[in-house]
C-alpha cells in the first residue's frame, strides 16, 4: 500500500470511466431508446469532497448519454468526454489542457477499452468487479465494485494520501479521526 | 443490546436520511435529469406500525427530490427537510418545534455528513452498509443494509423497547409472538 | 417435504402478494410520484404454466398501483384485488366466488400482512428472504428470494406434486425428467 | 474445457435469448405497461468484439419489446426475433437464411424455453443462475449470470477458441496477454 499511497500523493487530476466505474454497468432502455443511469450517492459526496481540496475530476467515456452529463453538473464536474471510442487521444487533449504530466493523473476503469489510458497514468484504478485483465493492468484495485463505492475509495485514497483527509472530515464535525 | 434497548425505549422521534438509508443509495437519472428513486415496501410498513404507536417520524436529507416529498406524503409524514446540506441546523430547528430533548430523538444515517446529528441524539444509528467512520459514530449498527430493510429494523426496535410491538401485531391477527 | 407435497397436491388457487413476492419488495418513483415495478420473467413463465394446467392464480394486495394491473393482463391473471388492507376480506370473498376450500388454496406472502390469510389457506408459502413472523406462520419457505424465482419454485412445486409438470415440460420438447 | 473449445472453435453464428440472458431477468414496468430493461455495458463491448471477428449475432425471445431492438440496433445486430413462442421455428429460419449447419451456432439460455433450440445446436451454453434444466441441457454454464457478464463471458470463449481474441485485445493497445 505504500507505493500506491507514494503514487496517489502526486494526483492532482483524477478521471473516471461511467458505465461499470460510476455505475455498475447497467443500461436502463426505454421503448424509445432513452437511456437511464444510476449513480451512487455516496460516491457524489467522495468527488465534491475531493475536488475541495484542488483536485480536479474529469469524466472520459465511450459511450454518449445525456445523463452523464446531467450528473456530472450536479457534481461541478466539467470536464466531461463523452463518445472517445480511442481514449487515449482524450486523455492527451485534457493533461495538455490543463498542464499536467501523466504522473499526476489517476484513472479508474472497469473494462478493455480503459487500459490503453491506465498505461500512461501515475496512478492505474480497477474497480473491484473489473475486467482480469483491467484488473492485470491497475496499480490498485478498490475493494468495493463499480457504481457501489469504488470511485469514493479512489477519492479517500487520495486524500488520505495527501493529508487532506482529515480538514475534510472536519467540515462534518468530525474530529480527530484516522 | 440492553444499553440500545434502554435508548430505544425513550424516543419520541426517528429521523431518517434518505439516500443510502430509505434507499441503497442508488440515484437513477435520465436524459432530463428527472430523478427516480427505489424504496423498500417492508421498511414502509415498519413507518406506518412506528407511527401508528405515537412515535413521529421525520426525514432530513442533504438532496432534494420531489421523489422524497412523494413517497414521505403517502407515508403520512409531515416533517421533511430536503437540501439541508448542514444536517444540525434542521434537527435543532425540528426539536424546538415539536419541543422534544435530544435524548427522546434517534437517528439513522449511511454517510459522513449525517455524523454531526448523530453525535447529539439519543439513539445513532448507523445502516449495515454505512460509511466506516459514521458506524464508529453510532450506537447500533442494523442488519439489513440501507434501502433494503434497515428502517424496518429500527423501527421494530423502538416497538419492541417501548413494548407496542405486540399490540401493532395483533392489528394483523398476530397473536403470542415475541 | 412429503407433507408439503400433500398439501400442494390439493390446491385449485394460489393467490399472491406484489411488492416483496412478484418483486423484491423496491418501489421506484417519479418526480410526479408514478410508480415503476420490476417482476422477474421466470415467474412468468412458472406463472403461466400453472394456469394452462388449470390452477387458478389471484393476487391480493394492500397497495394500488396501475403497474401491477398491466402486469397481471399480460399473464392473463383476471383475479386482481389492489388497495386490500385487510387481505382476509378479499381472501374470503375469492373463495366463495370460486367456490373453493381454504384447503385448496395457497398463499404466497412476505410480511406481517400476510400472515392473516396465511393461517386460513392449505398451504401458506413465505418467501425465501420474507420477515421472520411470516416465515414463522408459513407451512413453506421458498429457496429464492421475493422477485427472483419464489413465484416460480411455488409453481413448480404445485405442478410435481399434481403430476402435471411432465406434460408442461414436453410443451417444451423436454422429455422424460424429473 | 477442451472439448467445449472444440465446439467454440467451429461457432459462425451465436443466438441471444434477452430476459435473463441479456439482462437479469428484471421486467421495468410502469403504469401505462411501457417496458424497461437494464442490458449491461461490459456485455455490449464483448459481442462488438466478436461481431468485428466475423461471428454474426442474433436475437431470438418468445416476449416483444421495442426496448430490445433499440438495443440491438446499437449493438449493430440485424437478427432480431422477437414474439417467438416456439423459438426452434425462428432459428431453423435463421439457419436457412444464413447457410449454416448447426454445428456452428451456439445458442445461450436461461429457460425451459430456450431447451428445444439447445438440443439442435453445436454449442448450448446456459448462463449462471439458469433453471436447473436448463444447465442440464446446455453444454457449458458461464461462471457469470445473466445480464451481469454471462454474454461476455461466451463472445471471448469463442474468440479463445478461434484465436481472434489477440489481434481483438491489440485494438485497445494490449500486447501478448494470454
Amino acid at each position: 500500500m505504500d507505493i500506491i499511497f507514494e503514487k496517489a500523493a502526486k494526483i492532482r487530476l483524477v478521471i473516471f470511466d461511467v458505465d461499470g466505474v460510476l455505475t455498475d454497468g447497467s443500461l436502463f432502455l426505454d421503448a424509445d431508446g432513452q437511456e437511464y443511469k444510476a449513480f451512487y450517492a455516496r460516491d457524489g459526496l467522495g468527488m465534491k469532497m475531493l475536488q475541495s481540496t484542488g483536485v480536479i475530476i474529469a469524466i472520459i467515456t465511450a459511450r454518449s448519454s445525456p445523463v452523464v452529463k446531467q450528473r456530472m453538473d450536479s457534481l461541478g464536474i466539467e470536464h466531461v468526454f463523452q463518445g472517445q471510442l480511442d481514449k487515449l487521444v482524450a486523455f492527451k487533449q485534457l493533461i495538455a489542457k490543463l498542464k499536467l504530466e501523466p504522473q499526476q493523473v489517476a484513472y479508474v476503469g472497469d473494462d478493455l477499452i480503459d487500459i490503453s489510458v491506465m498505461l500512461e497514468v501515475g496512478l492505474a484504478v480497477a474497480v473491484g468487479d473489473a475486467h482480469a485483465l483491467t484488473i492485470k493492468h491497475s496499480h490498485w484495485q478498490t475493494p468495493a465494485i463499480g457504481g457501489r463505492g469504488a470511485a469514493r475509495e479512489v477519492c479517500e485514497l487520495i486524500m488520505q494520501a495527501q493529508g487532506t483527509f482529515q480538514s475534510e472530515l472536519s467540515k462534518f464535525g468530525i474530529i480527530n479521526d484516522r
